[in-house]
């Protein structure tokens, strides 16, 4: 089976296109939880992964906030994938992206060490930092396309680079395991994009506390068959309260997105 | 003192541009090292180090590697960088590039944590990806221009997206601490960036296994100040043997590449 095919079979039995980011701050944990500091982070975890289960489709740790917990980073990292209930997705997002044999590594690091399902890379270094990705081919492997900040308009858009991706994403997807990130904030050119790729999976972040809006995101960006859609967010569950109650905060933000999005869609 | 004071005055005191590439490859160790797997790269690599101490001005983890490595990969990176002699630069060779709050995080990890001196990023996602990184005044930041990769031809030289990254990174630099990455292959675009950007620092990888030639980088390359540019040279002083006289062989391949430099530089 293919990446596309698995998405559109998780999809269709959770009913959601919701991938919630784990972007575990410390600084942002809520307070009174057990343990100090770092400490903490691996409960939270597996506390926002318990009370959204059944309301999202993938989970993405956000890779930067893992290694800035210094040595307890992939611990915890190993520790909050495991609480992954199994046939959900776990994207890596890291936006690797190197020469060949560099990729390798980062690839085999990802998916079979730590053992994802799919992993976010940037297609700055051409085809060969992208190739070593995709030769997984159970695995997804999102390209960054245009992405959700300010700095995208710096060379994404110059002479329109980001279609340029999109164009040469679809020529390197043999397996169908190939999809590309475009961020909440650019609809139009999602609509754009999503003409060009066909069914291809496309992981939008930037709904909640970047501002993008969850619906004109669906109406530009569901594909035919009503799947090859991800729509991220992270910091608008993790932290939709800084108190104890921060799970059933996070559940309830989660069901608040879900619920639009069956609205739309299911 | 800025980074590239900081660069020019480890260049002038060790009389060498060379930059020691660390890719510990488990497959490609020396048959014959004490302990087996993974458990023998710490003494490889700080080995290659010692041997190496006094020809180069510089040692660049490649993270692919180290993270590939698995649980001991953290470990093994902070036993290689406390094996580095004072003053020389340690550069993180990860790549990375993320939206503003994340590219903080990974720049807290390399530079906080792990006490790097400079680490490449990427620019695809601009400049709120690259900014958290130069905000630390005193470490180095190279910036990812024309790589030294097959797949640099599929984007970077679209529309010369490769000089409008050297531009952009030129605007950027209020600390005199940004730098570019700039492969060996290409010393005529090499020369055409180095007229561009004065005496920032560039670091060029792809010299040996990759193929290309030292005097035609020294000759593109150098800066005004005789400083600037960062020679990495990894398999070809790593890997210069496979056998248990590597770290001999090491030596003798960072030397024969520090002579070419001094003869024509210094």
């Amino acid at each position: 089976m293919t990446f596309r095919d698995t998405l559109r079979n998780i999809q269709a039995q959770t009913r959601s296109l919701l991938c919630c980011g784990l972007d575990p701050d410390a600084e942002r944990l809520p307070a009174g939880l057990p343990g100090t500091g770092n400490e903490a982070v691996p409960e939270f975890l597996k506390a926002v992964v318990a009370a959204t289960t059944g309301l999202v489709c993938a989970y993405k740790p956000n890779l930067a906030f893992f290694e800035a917990l210094g040595d307890c980073g992939t611990a915890c990292l190993r520790d909050t994938l495991r609480a992954v209930p199994e046939g959900i997705l776990t994207i890596a997002d890291g936006k690797r992206g190197d020469i060949g044999n560099s990729a390798r590594m980062y690839a085999r690091a990802l998916f079979e060490d730590l053992g994802f399902s799919a992993a976010t890379v940037n297609p700055y270094m051409g085809e060969d930092a992208v190739r070593p990705f995709l030769e997984y081919g159970d695995r997804g492997v999102f390209v960054l396309c245009l992405t959700s900040n300010p700095g995208s308009a710096d060379f994404q858009r110059e002479n329109d680079l980001y279609l340029r991706v999109a164009e040469k994403v679809l020529q390197w997807d043999e397996s169908g395991n190939a999809g590309l990130v475009v961020g909440a904030q650019h609809p139009q050119e999602l609509a754009r994009i999503r003409a060009l790729v066909g069914n291809m999976p496309i992981l939008v972040p930037g709904v909640g506390a970047q501002g993008g809006d969850l619906r004109d995101v669906l109406k530009a960006g569901i594909a035919e068959n009503r799947s090859g859609l991800l729509i991220n967010v992270s910091r608008s569950i993790l932290y939709a309260s800084d108190g104890l109650e921060f799970a059933s905060s996070a559940r309830e933000a989660a069901g608040t997105l879900s619920n639009t999005i069956r609205e739309v869609l299911f």
